[in-house]
C-alpha cells in the first residue's frame, strides 16, 4: 500500500538588517557577492516567517503559498533549493532505506509573516530562510546551519544571513562554485543583548530612479564601487566584527553609518543613478546626527537597505536619550510598545524642523532589537490531512 | 601737487559650470584642490558680473560693494588677491619711474550681477574673476589669463576658470606653493560654440544635512572620495578633453552625468553625509535620463553643483528634442526666451510624474550656452570723481 501519509514539519525565521551592506554579486546564477557582509538579526517577537514544509506522495506538485496567496516555484532560485535540498535528503535514503522516500514526493509550503507586507520591509530574506530552514527540518537533514546557508543564499542572498540569531557574517568565499560563501554567526544574541533597532517605515515617496536590477548596474558602471569593495568594505569587515566583540557601541555605530553611507554612495555612482534615500531618510539622518551631537556621546546610528526606511540602532542603555528625543515627534505614529512611559522620557534636543518632517513622513515605528535565529514551532500552517491553514495574523 | 586722479577699469566675467568638478582643496589656505576640473564658461549675455576696480589716492581705505552691499575685504583670501596684484603693479612701477604710484593707493571696487542672488546660482567664481581682471586691468599688468587665474584661484578656487572663455582646465598642479596650479583654455568658444546649458532653479526645499566646510569633510572622512581623486577624476579629465577636441556630445554627456553622479556621491560618503540633490534634482535626473532613452541617443547631460538646481546641457542641434520636452512641463515657469517657439517643439516623450514634479520645484530657467571670457567694459561702476554708481540691472 502506497504511503500517502503528509509529513510536515514548521519553524520561524527573522529578518536580519545589515550593518555591513551586500551590494553587488560577482556571479549572479549562484548568488555569489563581490564582498562580505554582517547583519543584525531582529527579534522574531516582532518581525518574523512562519512557515510549514509538508510533503505527501497525494500532494500532485510543488506549491508555495505566501501571506494566502499562490507564489511561482518554478524560478530558478526557488529550483535550485529544491534541487539542493532533495539531493540531500536523496543521499540519506540511499544510505538508508528504511526511511520514506520523502525527496520523491511533492512538497507543499505555506508561510506567513506577522508583519504586513505594506511595512516595506524585505521580507524576503526572513521568508526564504524559513523556505530552507522547514524544508532541511522536514527533511530531518544533519547540515549545520552554515551548510543550510549555502542553499538558502542561492534563494535570496542576504536569505543566508537569517539561518542565526545575533550578529552574522556572511563570508563572501572565494571559491568559482560558491561552496565557501556561506554565513556563520560572528556573536550569540546574548553576547550583546543590549542592541535595540527603531524602525521607521516611511512614506514611500515619489520613486523617480527606479532601482530594478539596480545591483548590477552598480556593478556594471560605478567606478567607486570597486574601491567599496576591494578597499572600504574588508576595513569595515573587521572594525565591525572588534566593535561586536568589544560591545563598543560608537564603533559599531560609525561603521553601520559608513557603511550605510558608502553603500547608498555607490548607488548614487550607478548610471542611471540609484537614488533610495527621500526627504524624510534624511530627515532621519540628520535627526540622528543631531542626537549623537546634543549627547555628546555616541547613542544611535542609521542604516538603509535598499529602500528608504531608516533603521535606528541603539543600546538599551541609551533608550531614554533616542526614544525619548524621538517620540515627541512620532508620538501619534503607530507601533511604539510603551507609549505613556517613552513620553516620560526627557529628550536630549528638540529635533525642531527635523521632527516636523519625520512627523509628515513616518507612518509606522516598529521597536525591536537583536533576537534568536530560526526555531522549531508547533503551530503547522498544514494540517495533518495536508489542508493549507491560516495562522493567527 | 599731489596726484589725486581717480584711476579707473571695468571688466565683465562670466560663470561657469563645471563638467568635472572640483571638490577638495590639498592645501586649504592656498586654495589648491585635490584634482584637477574642467568646466564650460557661459554666456556672459545671460550670466555675467560687472566689476570697476579704481583706485585714488583720495581714496581713505580698500572697499569692496557687491551689488550695492559693502562686502568685507579684510578676509584672507580677499586680503591675498590685493597683495598679489599690488606686488606685480609695484615692480612695474620700480622699473619705470614715469608710472602713476597706483600700488600705493586704496582701492574701490563695485560689482553688480546682471542675475539675481536669489537665482542661487554660485556668483562668486564670476565675481572673482571680475575683481582679479578688473585690478589688473587698472594696474595694466602684462600678465596672461592664466597667470593671473594663480591670483583668482586664492579668492576662489573655480573662479580661476572664470578668466576664460569657452572649455577650461583647472590643472591642479603639483608644486607646494601653487605656482602650477592654474587655469588654461581647452578650447575657445567658437571651437564648439552650439553647447547649450539649460539651468533649471529649483525650490530649495528644506535643507536637511548642512553643506558648511562640506568639502574638507568630504576630504576628512569619505574613503570613496580618495579613489575619485585618485582613480576617477584624471579619467573623466582626459576622456572631457578628448570629447571636447571631437566635438562628441555623448561622450561629453556621459563623463559630465557620470563625474556630477560621483562627486555627490562622494558628499554622500561624508560623515556626516552631505547630500545637495532633493526631490527635484531626482526628477530632472530622470527625465534626462527618460530623455535620452526615448530619443535613442544622447540629446542632454545634467550636472549638479554643490547644490540642487540641475544644469542641463545639450548641443544646439537636439533643441527640439531637449526643449520641446521639457518645455510642456515647465511653460509657466519665468526664463524662457522664445516661449512660442518652444511650444510649438515635438516632445519625444511624455514626461508624465517627472514633469509634475519639476512643474511643482522649478521657479525659473535660465537658457544660456557656452560663451567668451571677461571682457573690458566701458560700463563704469565709479564715476570719473570716485563716486560709486548703480548700473542697469
Amino acid at each position: 500500500m502506497a504511503d500517502t501519509k503528509v509529513y510536515r514539519a514548521s519553524t520561524t525565521a527573522p529578518v536580519n538588517i545589515a550593518v555591513v551592506k551586500y551590494w553587488g554579486k560577482r556571479d549572479a546564477k549562484l548568488n555569489l557577492p563581490t564582498n562580505s557582509s554582517l547583519s543584525v538579526t531582529l527579534s522574531q517577537d516582532d518581525l518574523r516567517t512562519l512557515t510549514t514544509a509538508s510533503c505527501s506522495s497525494s500532494f500532485d506538485k510543488d506549491t508555495l503559498t505566501l501571506n494566502g496567496e499562490e507564489a511561482d516555484v518554478s524560478g530558478a532560485r526557488t529550483q535550485a533549493c529544491f534541487r539542493e535540498l532533495r539531493s540531500r535528503r536523496s543521499a540519506l535514503e540511499e544510505k538508508d532505506a528504511s526511511l520514506p522516500k520523502l525527496s520523491t514526493m511533492p512538497l507543499r509550503i505555506v508561510s506567513e509573516n506577522n508583519f504586513p507586507t505594506a511595512a516595506g520591509l524585505a521580507s524576503s530574506a526572513a521568508g526564504l530562510a524559513a523556505f530552507v530552514r522547514a524544508i532541511a527540518d522536514l527533511y530531518e537533514l544533519p547540515d549545520s546551519p552554515s551548510e543550510l546557508s549555502l542553499i538558502a543564499r542561492q534563494g535570496s542572498g542576504s536569505a543566508c544571513r537569517s539561518l542565526f540569531g545575533g550578529y552574522v557574517a556572511w563570508r563572501m568565499g572565494e571559491k568559482a562554485d560558491g561552496s565557501d560563501s556561506l554565513a556563520d554567526q560572528v556573536a550569540e544574541a546574548s553576547h550583546w543583548p543590549g542592541m535595540k533597532a527603531l524602525i521607521l517605515v516611511v512614506s514611500a515617496g515619489r520613486k523617480l530612479v527606479p532601482s530594478t536590477s539596480g545591483m548590477q548596474q552598480t556593478v556594471a558602471t560605478s567606478a567607486l564601487f570597486k574601491h567599496r569593495v576591494e578597499a572600504v568594505v574588508p576595513g569595515h569587515m573587521q572594525a565591525m566584527e572588534e566593535a561586536i566583540r568589544d560591545r563598543d557601541f560608537a564603533k559599531f555605530a560609525e561603521v553601520t553609518m559608513r557603511d550605510s553611507n558608502s553603500f547608498h554612495a555607490t548607488c548614487l555612482d550607478t548610471l542611471p543613478p540609484i537614488i533610495y534615500l527621500n526627504e524624510y531618510s534624511k530627515a532621519a539622518i540628520r535627526a540622528v546626527h543631531m542626537l549623537n551631537e546634543a549627547a555628546g556621546r555616541t547613542v544611535a546610528a542609521y542604516t538603509f537597505d535598499a529602500g528608504a526606511n531608516p533603521v535606528i540602532y541603539y543600546p538599551e542603555e541609551e533608550t531614554e536619550a533616542v526614544v525619548g528625543t524621538l517620540f515627541p515627534a512620532l508620538s501619534k505614529t503607530t507601533g511604539w510598545k510603551e507609549g505613556p512611559a517613552y513620553g516620560a522620557m526627557k529628550a536630549v534636543v528638540d529635533l525642531q524642523d527635523v521632527g516636523a518632517i519625520l512627523a509628515e513622513g513616518v507612518n509606522r515605528v516598529i521597536c525591536t532589537g537583536v533576537g534568536e535565529g530560526p526555531t522549531k514551532s508547533d503551530q503547522f500552517l498544514v494540517a495533518e490531512d495536508g489542508t493549507p491553514v491560516t495562522g493567527s495574523k
